[in-house]
């Protein structure tokens, strides 16, 4: 089985990392759209079409399911995925309410979601959470200068100018005092001790790596068998600078070729 | 005659605004690639593809000059667009680095051109300025961070996260000691008190204004003939957020129509 990851950029290199560990001999292929990233402050209908063509592209890849490790896309476009075409699909929504959802049920019963504009506006979150349980209390806010920040490396707790962004956006959810805060957007991760900084108590919930567990179960329950553990990156934009800029994602410099697609043209 | 403007979104609107005052009674088509919004960021191939796609559609709004209000563009795609289509073009690196040489030959002959990292990365500026006067120096400095912070409205020059990442970026160039600064993006005139606050002596140059200037003169050099003054905006992504958003680089709220095309199909 070979498994499809796609992102508007790098952000979903954090899912892709929790997958390959949670499916250390399967065949992972990953999409990242670098040249019209960011998704989180377009339109729905244009993040529509952008994972249309993402999805066509991974198809054209030989991928037998697909995980969308994009908060944006799984949030505005994840049913029409599901509709057009015959795979399964992991988004991050889900899996990040349920964990979320837990937390908070054995606490106060109160969750912050965190996401891009285009996320937070379509309440998709809270639909899951209230899924799971409708009687918790679900607030949400846009963070749109997150991707900018953690693109450009301004992710350091002792980053004056990230931390002030940071209070700007979570100060006003002091007092609702969440227990636990979706980290909606996958690039969000890479901020997480700015945010820890000024929301310190709520557990953070990463939406990427609770959506790479959910796809492994998922895999696990389709099918034992691996691959050859081999990873293949496709980048919309120039190999590399995806490959130079992978890293601060990983966390470790990128294994794998990493090769250029005309994703317009899908 | 019917002048076409583009840019990868809103920044450009600095460059219309310009051109609409000095020419009052032109009919002006703008297109605002907000679909795939930012180019600074993106490589030169990707930008040249977009770049001929914009044209392309400008085209087809039977312009008859096109002012390219985007320092990526002009910085790394002007000679292929110029190359490509019979049709007078005015980018906005010359312009600026003229005035900037201007300034600086007057005083002690140093310029510094602000960016986007493909513009920085281009060396077009320095390259225009020394074709004016070799003996000039100059220095570049990319700042990625400066069109999210001007599209999310982070301008105020008592903002405390824009001053500390304007100081991170200019701070190195104290030293220095410009004449002259090159705001070579069409999105950094809306962060023209927060960069004066880091740097206040150097006289800012802002290349959508300068650019518009030349267009001017080219077009009155052409005929003096101009037609109904009509506004027409055009976006890849939604005319209503574009309406909204369009009016933080007026000044004012946008008039005319603002309608959307689907620029991958050009």
């Amino acid at each position: 089985m070979r498994i499809g990851i796609f992102d508007s950029g790098l952000g979903g290199l954090t899912g892709y990392r929790a997958l390959r560990e949670l499916l250390p001999t399967h065949d992972l292929v990953y999409f990242g759209d670098n040249a019209r990233v960011p998704y989180g402050t377009k339109s729905g209908e244009v993040i529509c079409r952008f994972a249309l063509q993402d999805v066509r592209f991974l198809l054209s890849q030989q991928v037998d399911a697909v995980l969308v490790a994009c908060g944006t896309v799984s949030s505005n476009a994840l049913t029409l995925l599901e509709r057009t075409f015959p795979l399964p699909f992991v988004g991050v929504v889900e899996p990040a309410a349920r964990r979320a959802a837990e937390i908070a049920s054995q606490k106060s019963g109160k969750i912050l979601v965190l996401g891009t504009a285009a996320t937070v506006g379509s309440g998709a979150y809270e639909k899951a959470i209230h899924a799971v349980d409708p009687a918790l209390e679900v607030r949400s806010v846009a963070c749109p200068m997150f991707v900018p920040l953690a693109e450009n490396g301004f992710t350091s707790p002792d980053d004056i100018a990230a931390v002030e962004i940071a209070k700007r956006y979570l100060q006003p959810y002091e007092e609702f005092a969440p227990d636990a805060m979706i980290l909606g957007c996958t690039h969000f991760p890479l901020l997480s001790e700015v945010i820890a900084k000024v929301l310190p108590t709520p557990v953070q919930v990463s939406a990427g790596e609770e959506a790479a567990k959910t796809m492994a179960e998922k895999i696990r329950s389709l099918s034992k068998e691996g691959g050859t553990g081999k990873d293949l990156f496709f980048t919309s934009d120039d190999p590399a600078a995806f490959r130079l800029n992978a890293a601060t994602f990983l966390g470790r410099p990128l294994d794998g070729e990493v090769l250029r697609t005309d994703i317009e043209t899908y």
